[in-house]
């Protein structure tokens, strides 16, 4: 028998999840909807014979453990707390409840936490004992490693440098503060830059034809491809801003590398490029030259399951 | 034989050890001036030589290791590394030097990681796992303990929170740039606030019958105590520039408490009171009332040593 973990990605609107071998191969995979099942016993059910199907239709595995990447998961904990994108309200003990169906080591985390997982035992942090990883979506999420271990601090939701604010009185932010790191470094943060530059400049701009509304990172890089002059300085601003915060992360705790992972990233050199030089002018003198600024060594489409099954992986070792 | 070990706090004027127990008493102390020696050698002979006079001058003891604490310190390499006030040139390595002379575990590390190490041993960090030592004198240091390890990174020199930038083209810092934490939140940073705060303000302060070169963080307090108008100003703005970056750097590692440590801190209530309300106000609300700011729990006069002793006991565990 074949040992396999459960990798389970929980989202406000998809749950996804998969079977993963230790080389992190996922040997299957399927999905429900999270918004099928307002009460958390219902979604707890469905889940559970989700998985035991995909056991199922494999032979020769052994499942020896689950790991879950969720909003605003308490890995000390096991819990869910207060997220404000599903529908269960307060403290969800989740992994207990799963436990009770299946008698197997369960660890949660959070999405960015996942991913930083996901980057050391099966992306480009295998042999790094201090990095990164910044998940550059719709917010920005932060997953450190610090002397091989996910730093979770005292209360267990250390990581939040999207929320360290960087510009003080600045953009407004979903958590109710101002200028945070968020509001400027992750995807949204750049159409934010772009609304902005649209008042500012007088350059044409394709981007002037598109509803802001339907504005996406991926539009404003695609118009960055093109030379367009109010994406070309959307793009650096956003890599200053990034720099900026990477900067004082890497005065901080002095990673061998940053990862950069999620919607923006996939701008690619355009946003790398600026990020690098930015980061090497930002940085205390004795930090130049010490932190690589790399793209996230796991495809993006696997990395939800591959970041929560090496959560799982790593509870086992 | 009862084993001691040596603290040793190497400062650019006076290098000042002692033989400290377990339990963190002091049994023997003294001091050489560290400019006596611009030559290395010299300097290791004439302090070996003096700790072994102090070990001579106890009977029934052991030497079990010994601890420094010194300005651009490498802990993984054991070495003082382009430290701009001492003598010594390029990168020395120290603890290899003293280990041929004294065979012990050897251990060293800059000011503000000794601290934070004193703090855990001996101070009111005994019990806990997560927190953040600032040093705040002439410059801000900051110790950060992370899972009950002081956090180095990739680099050894992780930590520089004295270095993030918290006001982007602000106050000129030592280290060539801008608007660094330390010009803000130290001693000195005090010193330049009361300096800008004469220039905005009207009101009479006795702080204007003081030359800016013999103005001090004391002396300053001191006004404040007697509710000079510019004095407790500064304070005020001082405090809310301390919290801004102790709420970012509860952000990042979320501590169970911040100990502020030094000549700034000895102002008392007059500046705890306010950083408290500011980083109340501050952190993500997550992060509200799981974070407490405290004194250190060392006294200053022996905190060097202590600090330093520190660091060879727990290399000793």
């Amino acid at each position: 028998m074949k040992d396999v973990v459960a990798g389970i990605d929980i989202g406000g609107t998809n749950t996804v999840f998969g079977l993963v071998e230790k080389t992190g191969s996922i040997i299957a995979e399927d999905r429900l909807m999270t918004t099928d099942y307002p009460e958390i016993n219902n979604y707890v059910s469905a889940l559970v014979a989700a998985i035991n199907r995909l056991i199922e239709t494999k032979s020769g595995i052994k499942l020896a453990g689950i790991g879950i990447g969720a909003p605003n998961a308490n890995y000390h904990r096991g819990t869910i707390e207060l997220a404000p994108n599903l529908a269960w309200k307060g403290i969800v003990p989740i992994a207990e409840y799963i436990r009770k169906e299946i008698d197997v080591p369960i660890a949660i985390t959070n999405d960015a936490k996942a991913a930083a997982m996901g980057e050391m035992i099966f992306g480009g942090a295998k042999e790094m004992k201090n990095f990164i990883v910044f998940t550059l979506g719709t917010g920005l999420g932060s997953g450190i490693v610090i002397n091989g271990r996910v730093l979770y601090g005292h209360t267990g939701f250390a990581g939040e440098l999207g929320h360290t604010i960087i510009v003080p009185g600045g953009r407004d932010c979903g958590c109710g503060r101002q200028g945070c790191f968020e509001t400027y470094g992750s995807a949204s943060g750049l159409v934010r830059t772009v609304l902005n530059l649209l008042s500012e400049m007088k350059e044409e701009s394709t981007l002037r034809d598109i509803p802001p509304s339907q504005l996406t990172s991926k539009k404003i890089a695609d118009a960055a491809a093109k030379n367009d002059p109010v994406a070309l300085e959307a793009m650096d601003y956003t890599a200053e801003m990034l720099a900026f915060g990477i900067a004082n992360a890497v005065g901080f705790s002095s990673p061998e590398a940053v990862f950069l992972f999620g919607g923006l990233a996939q701008a690619g050199e355009v946003l790398f490029g600026p990020v690098r030089e930015y980061v090497d002018q930002m940085v205390m003198p004795i930090f130049k030259g010490t932190v690589k600024i790399l793209p996230s060594g796991i495809p993006e489409s696997n990395a939800a399951v591959l970041g929560a099954a090496a959560l799982a992986w790593n509870e086992l070792k």
